[in-house]
């Protein structure tokens, strides 16, 4: 069993704490919120610094909101962590910062490994998330059975940043899906198509996708999917857009043509704008539908 | 065993009225081109005109090009089929004239059901053909035998019209993940990541679709996709264009909103007017990532 | 002074046959309203059918909602119609339709052109209406001066056809670029840039257009622009939609790409659906400031 | 007379230096490249060091890249230029960066301006420069007789960064409305309508714009543009993406909805992807027509 600092302890980062708890290892947590802190005390050890928390790591895991507290903590991890100890940022960040940090990390003596997770809330608590991650073979070898007591499915993407990469170009590809299958939906109710003809047609076709048949976004089709339940997340809009955005600045940092991210970037900017930031980013649907009706 | 008179004998026509003569049907064919006739000839027989092709048709079934030639030969089916005749399109057309011709039909005291096909040439020749059918349970219970000759799955999608509708709906879905997965592997290409480890993520995640594990259009990954021989059709481009400007026909016409429909059309087109009309539809990968090639 | 037959009195066509009456001409009008040809026979004279209207006729002017009423009321025309009656068309529609007619007025031994308008119900009424007119030379000299008689701008764009083309190429520019200045407003908003200074800037710049100068979507820099009373309309967001519409039917038609075409059109349909069909087209502005003001 | 330290000699850099020179100026210049600094040297001073350029400075004018030069040559600036030295930006650079510079500089007792140009390389030799400004309205009044050595337009925009913003806001539409008028002449193209016609007809309507009137994408109608001599710029297709990007990073950052501005971003990558980065922007018209031409 590994010492373990884990720092940012919210709505993900305490759930995946308290299972490294779980598993034995001897996790010491901070967060800038003093509650957050106490509900892992309750549990493991909580420090008041970040120095403090890191001083005795073998293991440091951040979950962090965005690239600028990353750049900010691991400031902070740098001076204080041990040597030898291993880095693993968890956050979901842009590939530059992800790259920028574990650049610096380099240059401090230490090695880092961005890691990033699918699987939301649910999975956190559940233990079962995905997490994809890039850095150097032997160190993803080392965090392996960490990352497992925190998740199912851990896949090695390639070096420094491949793990972010790997995130945003699948989350690009499930936020235009989900507004595709949502326009075929809004067109079939205008050409009078029933949704479960539609739905039987494209899920055993060429259409198939995780979107239509895990998590189709207009109501009936899959009980399980939110679209059941008024589109109560689930994965929120707002989040798909943090996503989406990630994937539009490394388009327009890389030079890459992404006109269809692009376009579905700025649909769920307008979900968000238009006041359904905290809906289930398939109520791509219900917004599209809601339009038609008025028409 | 039917009698069937077989209308428009082209590279989809003359193969499935072949499986229907083999299926033990008494088929009569027409086609505008003399060797086509003569193709079928060889194996059933063929007729001068389409008033006698039909003369004495139990049921008549229809394969061409666009709208306008299937009002054009109903016009002159109407005024020569036996009264009871029933009546099927599996051409591919805009649900608008779809319904007029089913309209008319009816004033003319005939059952017609629109069924378009998907699986190609080579389903069609495989006998494995996928048949969205549109029109009254009834007519689509006495034709189901007749199609069963010619496909694998016959799916009845509603009254008259539901069958393109699922059809073109089905295929914007297509047109769309297809570009979403192009446009997912470029910007990879641009941040370094392995088009593998991408397939590998997605292809378990939330990315997954048909476009990305049956057709990968990234070479590798998948070895029977178009794309590991050099993009050779499969589904030409100029026919999933030909698909998504039928969607854009109806959402204009109807008034719904499918803005990544829309610009996905614009995307085909640009394939089409750039000269890769012939290539697969998946070639998106390919025209995206040569443009970054270019930078 | 000539005999001309006015065909469809609605918004536009009533005050435009006025005008011809005001002109001096012998009008005689029909319209399936009868109220409309009351309306008319108050000043000039009504008939019951089209027959009888254009019975006497030197010069046919219609004035129409769509490709498929002017393909009716022509079907009527052309059997009714005296040798040698000029025949124009003012209603917008799609170029295809346009030209077919012609096609079938030729066949029938009539010349023909087409002539929308622009310059909405307010330049019916004031008579300062832009006709852009296509079809052949002396045909188009034989036309103005009855054209001036309604309006102050008369241009011959060319060919059959060439009058709708212009047309909708032109508002096609306006429709994007309405939309360009209402994002460019909302960017600024978001952004703490004052109107008055963004428009003080572009107007004397490279941004120049006059959707910004002379039609400004948002309230203030130009005292006369809608927008400063309430969006009212000016030119409705319904209509130009309508424009729009036909603009992407010709691409989808011709196999242009018009990218911008394809998403402003969207655009419009989603603020249609959204219930603001009546607005004037500049509402753009504020549907996306209102989206904005909810993030 | 003032002395002016001026940082950056690049293509834009040098002739606004000499500009100043020639109106009487003390200026001292600094670049990175040494042949810069000599080919000032020449006319005006040149110091080996930004520290050494700026000592004595009452003006500290910089011409650079992008905003991270930005960030790192103020950071060597705020150590050295004297108390009062009033700091003049006119890179033209993200809105962030610009504030957040000018943040830094407040806060080392230092007044900044951002001052960014439009007017290209042809304007920075004539003197004509427009410039864009952000920051307090004295600092404003005591830059104006600088600026106007080096321009002829001088706009106040608002407080710090609504110059950066005032200059992308109008660049979006700049961008949006010369590919709408392209897409419009492409479409002419399919339908068989002359470029002069359309001219004709747009450039006294609706659809009028800059792009249209002053800088015609297709040759023939405005001899003066780039169209007329195979597209040289005039403004780089590259400089153009650069400042669109400025957009979307400012839109993805703040939350605004720029559909258009998405999509022509976009398109304008696409262009320099495909090797016509150093055309003019306006090769848009013809890179859509070349499309054309292939279908």
């Amino acid at each position: 069993m590994s010492r373990i600092a884990f720092l940012g302890l919210g709505n993900m980062g305490l759930p995946m704490a308290l299972n490294l708890v779980k598993a034995g290892h001897d996790v010491t947590g901070f967060d800038v919120v003093p509650a957050a802190r106490d509900a892992l005390a309750a549990h493991g050890s909580a420090a008041e610094t970040i120095g403090a928390a890191v001083a005795q790591a073998e293991i440091v895991v951040t979950m962090l909101p965005a690239g600028k507290h990353v750049r900010e903590v691991y400031a902070d991890v740098l001076v204080h962590a041990p040597a030898g100890c291993l880095l693993i940022d968890s956050s979901t960040i842009d590939v530059t910062s992800a790259r920028d940090v574990a650049s610096d990390a380099a240059a401090h003596g230490f090695v880092m490994l961005d890691a990033p997770v699918s699987g939301g809330v649910g999975g956190a608590a559940a233990g079962s998330l995905t997490f994809m991650v890039g850095g150097p073979e032997d160190a993803f070898a080392t965090a392996q059975p960490v990352l497992a007591a925190m998740g199912k499915t851990i896949v090695h993407c390639g070096d420094s940043g491949a793990g972010q990469a790997a995130k945003i170009c699948n989350n690009m590809i499930l936020g235009i899906s989900m507004i595709a299958v949502s326009e075929a939906f809004a067109l079939a109710d205008r050409l009078g198509l029933d949704h479960q003809r539609l739905f039987d047609v494209a899920s055993k076709s060429s259409g198939q996708c995780w979107s239509l048949t895990a998590y189709c976004p207009a109501p009936g089709p899959v009980p399980t999917s939110p679209a059941n339940r008024d589109w109560q997340p689930g994965f929120a809009a707002a989040l798909m857009l943090k996503d989406l955005k990630l994937s539009q600045e490394a388009a327009l940092e890389s030079g890459a043509v992404t006109k269809l991210g692009a376009v579905a970037t700025g649909f769920y900017q307008e979900l968000v704008n238009s006041g359904f930031a905290g809906k289930d980013f398939s109520y791509a649907y219900k917004f599209l539908a809601d339009l038609e009706g008025n028409g």
